[in-house]
């Protein structure tokens, strides 16, 4: 496959402090109660270790029939809490991504759909996995489709406010699942501080996801996260804000995309309708099983709004990037 | 400021057809009883003199303050029909757009919000318009901000197969008023046919706007539409689909990218609060006007679904580039 690769520019930064996935470090509930692993001064750099999303469920091994055995219970195991000095509530958390660091493995997998789990739950009976093997940039799917990995965490955040144990599943204002996929190496994400110290954590990576991630899965991988902190209080947000540089496209650079749109009036329902098409044509077209089509949309298809305001009906598209297959 | 511009594949072909503006060529509803002005044999390439989408009545001299007076008995003033020999209900129209151009001026406005029109209509009392000088391939805004322009149609379609007259403002299973922003020269659209012929229109051309349309109008402006027909019939579609060249960002490469996250139980809501997020970023951090800023957003602002699975919240995002910007 013919690929440009984004080249982010050089930063130059040293690692204060490493944080290992071990149990001590990992927790699975967003509460302002847990004790900081770590207190870190602005500017400092911390090398955190994230386990993957089921906690070690999942392996090289594991077969799409023992899916639907996986527990919910420690989903997701989020690294940390992190202190940073002198944040307080109403500041905002600088979290400069430096580096992610796959460790040559993930999966994509989505759950039988009585699970009422991802898009859609109703057009998919029986589970589905795949595991990848992750090459430096490049994850190997079926039929010789290889797609470009550009890794983030799929988990970020800060601790809310509101006291209590809080289940990491729904992303908040303070960040968390959001899954957010342009949150790459040489990113900037501003979140909220609604506790003293900010208390951040992260988890979840992926390799790649596209926009939507519909299975409810991307390439889930363990992965290293490197970040640099800093506490803003020249700044006020009620909800995650952030700067990247991308890639916006698998490749970073402009390639043709087949895409299909979904027209309704409701826009859940238009997202629901272009993913069932991107899968009828890969399906078709490419001759990937439904499952396979539908975890490919999770891991490579991106979600555009086209637009949200042509009353009653809005249009919304899913975009595959054609470079994927092989020539 | 610095561009690198997409270059598309230049392609060979001679236009066999064309229709002006005038009125004999246009037509302001969707009615599968409308004579055909045109038929052609599939392979056959047809120009499209397209007028603005409020047919006239904004001018490069027109105020805000007359954007309320703006009648919408005749948007949208569609050209067409084209008649495509052989084309029957159940085959699939496969339009390639070859080349659009637009005739130096657009504008980009919104209404007042007791019109409950655009998607923040509660957000802003006033109407609000700006006059773009289109100058090759960019539109100038405010403050020195400059806009890279890539031109497409935002109504393209064919009859709907249900009889009478119907209105153009909402999109449908055949296509129309999508406000697809990707549907460049370069692309190749395919919509579903419903009536012999086709009968395809398209209006309401756009010399840029971002993913979401969401002041209501792109860079609204008169154009030359051109565009290659054939008929598929080893296709079947239920919605239009496309192949695109892009661009994907602005100016067609990977650039930095500011971006804002709504998270919120209703997917429509959480798009309502990226917009707004990136409205008052806009206006605290650029100086625009919230107004402009509305306006910007709509003509260059994308957004993008980040997840659609993490029950109970979705996020969706809101990206400005900031090549826009001068230096």
């Amino acid at each position: 496959m013919a690929r440009v690769r984004y080249v982010m520019t050089h930063r130059d930064y040293r690692v204060d402090h490493r944080l290992s996935d071990s149990d001590e470090n990992v927790h699975s509930v967003w509460d302002n109660s847990l004790e900081p692993v770590l207190t870190v001064e602005p500017g400092e750099v911390v090398r955190f270790e994230c386990r993957d999303a089921t906690d070690r469920q999942v392996t090289v091994q594991t077969t799409a029939e023992e899916v639907p055995d996986i527990s919910f219970d420690p989903v997701h195991p989020l690294t940390g809490p992190v202190a940073v000095e002198g944040a307080e509530p109403g500041d905002v958390l600088e979290v400069e991504l430096l580096d992610l660091q796959h460790k040559g493995w993930g999966y994509t997998l989505f759950f039988p759909g009585e699970m009422e789990l991802g898009l859609l739950p109703e057009d998919f009976d029986e589970p589905g996995l795949h595991i990848w093997d992750l090459q430096g940039d490049v994850g190997q799917f079926v039929d010789g489709i290889e797609v470009p990995l550009d890794p983030f965490p799929g988990v970020i955040g800060v601790a809310p406010g509101e006291d209590g144990e809080i289940g990491t599943l729904p992303p908040r204002s303070t960040g968390g699942n959001m899954d957010i996929k342009h949150l790459t190496a040489g990113s900037t994400l501003y979140l909220p501080v609604e506790v003293e110290g900010g208390l951040f954590s992260t988890a979840d990576c992926h390799a790649a996801q596209g926009d939507g991630e519909v299975c409810v899965t991307g390439i889930e991988a363990p992965m290293f996260v490197t970040a640099r902190f800093d506490v803003r209080s020249d700044k006020a947000i009620e909800q995650p804000q952030f700067e990247t540089p991308g890639p916006f496209t698998p490749t970073g650079v402009d390639e043709p995309m087949y895409a299909t749109s979904g027209i309704d009036p409701d826009l859940m329902e238009a997202t629901k309708r272009a993913v069932r098409y991107m899968i009828d044509h890969l399906h078709e077209e490419r001759g990937l099983t439904r499952g396979e089509a539908y975890m490919l949309c999770s891991a490579a298809v991106d979600l555009k709004i086209n637009e949200v305001v042509d009353a009653p009906n809005w249009t919304v598209s899913a975009y595959l990037p054609e470079s994927i297959f092989p020539e």
